[in-house]
């Protein structure tokens, strides 16, 4: 089988590998020549044969529109395209009607495994219809973890994007779960040794898990995370989690309180608490600290 | 009439001089000798006829409660104390009970009015039975503001304080709303004058209120509040609200999210922001900031 | 002055009455041709003198689109239209853009007043330009209450519907903050009048509002509120201001807690509890409620 | 090695059954005659060796003080009573001291571990003086899980309650994060099969865990968790983890968000939500819906 990568960063770069890995052909495209295979779209797609599979793994947003506007000009009915990026996904439809105006395929993938993708396996959630997803499903099978786990076709086109954003609304309300506890159990005296708490943590209690492994590794680090800010960014899919919770009514506290978390540490100093402090002054006439203090 | 006042400071000096405005005796204890009218408590109860009232007005804790001890020894059968602090409401019963051993009434007093109180009196809740209640009514009569409202005798012992803590409750998370809402207008480029916006909801809105008048008068001031501090204390009621709402199993995610806001308000860094920054990095290599940065 | 307006339903009708009370010409349109003063938007504009101003008055969303579509056709060069809706401000760009095409001014007016603003007058937020603004003045005048507040020109088009989303987000947290009170005294036996409570409050206090005097009220109905279901719709405009927040990564704590209360007022049964009740059974042995008990 | 273990409960029994595996004498107490080895703490005291170590295991607070007490007037001075149930941190000191007056060690160990406890072993985390723990280790060695990881020395004594208790914390929260991810998928339609989208998140994805895969095995029994009702008790322990966090001045987002909605499972109507209706009835004219809408 062969198959047409289009972006070859971080992730898309392991993914070639571990694609390869698995006997199979993969012709790569980047914006950046060092990293590429060929020297456009238009030699990517005529170096593969019909039916084509075309994987794309570029930013989502514009970027990505970019690729499929570029590639339903240069494939040909039968050819399948496959965005494995971060896409919302009520992008996914838009994709898909503009390709199949053209009898062009269309797969939405999520795919979860950042730098441990390439050795463990890749995590996919896939949307689309089931012909087309019997085509692609070799390359499936190569970048999913060994195993009985790590693949599922969700629903039709949207519904792996859907997935994946869902999985990382659950991780950013597991980390800070994790976080909560660490900073509690720092905050007290008679606790000595949070570290070893959190390593002991990883067999049998309710809360072992892979994140908490990630989490004794960066205690293992830095026991006390000094060198770090605490200080996050967030990547799309929490902010989407919410919103698609706020139109279909569904109360996600513990995620969106996660996902402020991270607004605020991003602030320097917080606008909403200066309104705060200047009322707290008006009516009680409590001391204020100033932007110099 | 006559009331003994113990603590005159921002407080109790003006409660005292609004009392003496309605007419009435007010012999003060103060620990600063230049604030207080008389040597002691000794000399303080000595002071007044009986039945005497005494009003405790110093902070909540070890300082209400070693006041309460001496005047234990001091005040005779039929005297009453009022302790009008901002005393947790679990203390007011172990109070009560220490004075009623020695036939001492005992009133409790949630007071509200800040710097404001001396003009327009402070509202007043107070706890204890009808009879200890009665004889101090003309100094809550004096205190309360004109009108019909700012008096309620909200139920046996405790009462007071407890209402006090569940008004200041909800003052935090109204205080939150409009800090929220103020914070979100200013972020946006097509709102040009947030101010006046706030200005305007003075009249004819659902928001309309005294804190709203105060938020305008503190953003007359300072437009944009740059001279302060996203920094804000909390004094306890609010700790406890939630505290009571926990041993009651109700819940109260508006106002936990205001005091949560105000802890996280006085962190320089977050320790659980550090670690989520730890987690990330581990699973997708994302960047972190150091504590250099 | 003369001005259209469509929409005469419990807002709009109100309207008319008020303004028709400042002594200018209000000729109405409604679907329902019992309140309507002509038989359709053709012969609404055909009665107005030029330059016209019409105001709209229907939800959001589709059948505002449809008025203004169809006025787009109707109106001429210099006429105004004004959205007095509940439209989401990013449908106001796209109104003024249509609008401008043709020469046509627009207008976004956020209402606050319910049914109290016939008495007291209508808050009025306007986003626009400064000459379009200054020709609808003297009706914005007669909607608003006597006084030096209750209207504002925010900012550009859209800053008008803006600032009414942040007023309902903001009203929103003030309800849950009062609400959660409410719920924390009623639980407690050393309260015995919480309604009093509340009615005392309405001096003196720092949490003393418009929204508190309506609490009073509503307890004065039906002191333990037992006629009432706890199921609270929302109208749009708080899922927006949450949405705007994420837009802006501005954490907004409170007002999204108050929001997601009252998705949860309006399930059965809850499907996340659901979930946490499945994994304690799986962890714990914990007894399980079934659906039949 | 010999043991009392007191409290033969689910946990209890099971840890019994578990320590007798490794090779160690249990001598067993219940009140239940049926599973008791013993009549009473006096014989199950007599037929032990010196120095003895007795295993409290039965509900946290009253029971627990009350065969401490029992015990403190049975034991000899070298003797070491671990505290194996769920107490409260802030018990532990005092039951240390009051053992300690009278020379009996005190050792306060949090276990976890469920139903899965005997199979898979109990993690472990304890507090205490280091030359009393070295005493129980070989039982600590017997409960805890092979491997690594499992049991931890966490500090001084309290340390392992509050740990053990922060483990919980976390727990609410994680819980909460893959209900809260559950039910938003339920509520789309474009996700067809989300019981296999929970299974795929069992390898390669950030938020794998033995949670997830309990969760699983709650969907294999019932794949939309039909038969449940929404409904989830609290055991104290993330109430004291709230608690804890507040003392501390800890922003528990996540946490407490996760405990609330655990209260508002079991309100057969919101108190709160009747608040809002109220008001908004009030200001608005909404409809409402009654009791026995």
């Amino acid at each position: 089988m062969q198959l047409g990568l289009i972006g070859l960063g971080k992730m898309g770069g392991n993914m070639r590998e571990r694609i390869r890995r698995a006997g199979y052909t993969v012709i790569g495209y980047d914006r950046d020549p060092g990293l590429s295979d060929v020297a456009g779209l238009a030699e990517l797609v005529g170096s593969l044969d019909g039916p084509r599979v075309v994987w794309v793994m570029v930013p989502a947003g514009g970027p990505t529109q970019a690729v499929i506007d570029e590639l339903a000009g240069l494939l040909s009915p039968g050819d399948i395209v496959v965005d494995g990026g971060n896409s919302r996904w009520t992008d996914d439809e838009k994709h898909a009607e503009e390709l199949a105006a053209r009898g062009i395929g269309f797969v939405d993938a999520g795919v979860s495994g950042g730098v441990w993708g390439l050795q463990n396996g890749y995590a996919l959630m896939v949307g689309g219809d089931p012909e087309h997803i019997a085509v692609v499903k070799p390359v499936f099978d190569a970048l999913k973890p060994e195993g009985d786990f790590g693949y599922v076709h969700a629903g039709k086109v949207g519904a792996g994007h859907f997935a994946k954003m869902v999985h990382n609304g659950i991780e950013y309300a597991m980390m800070q779960a994790y976080a909560e506890g660490w900073e509690l159990l720092e905050a007290v005296d008679s606790v000595t040794d949070v570290r070893e708490v959190f390593r002991s943590w990883r067999e049998g209690t309710v809360i072992r898990s892979w994140l908490l492994d990630l989490a004794v590794n960066a205690l293992d680090d830095d026991e006390h995370l000094e060198k770090l800010r605490g200080y996050a960014e967030d990547s799309g899919e929490g902010r989407w989690t919410v919103e698609a919770a706020i139109d279909n009514a569904v109360p996600l506290p513990a995620i969106t309180a996660s996902l402020f978390a991270r607004f605020a540490s991003r602030q320097d100093d917080s606008p909403q608490m200066k309104m705060i402090a200047a009322l707290r002054n008006q009516f009680g006439g409590h001391a204020v600290e100033t932007s110099q203090g």
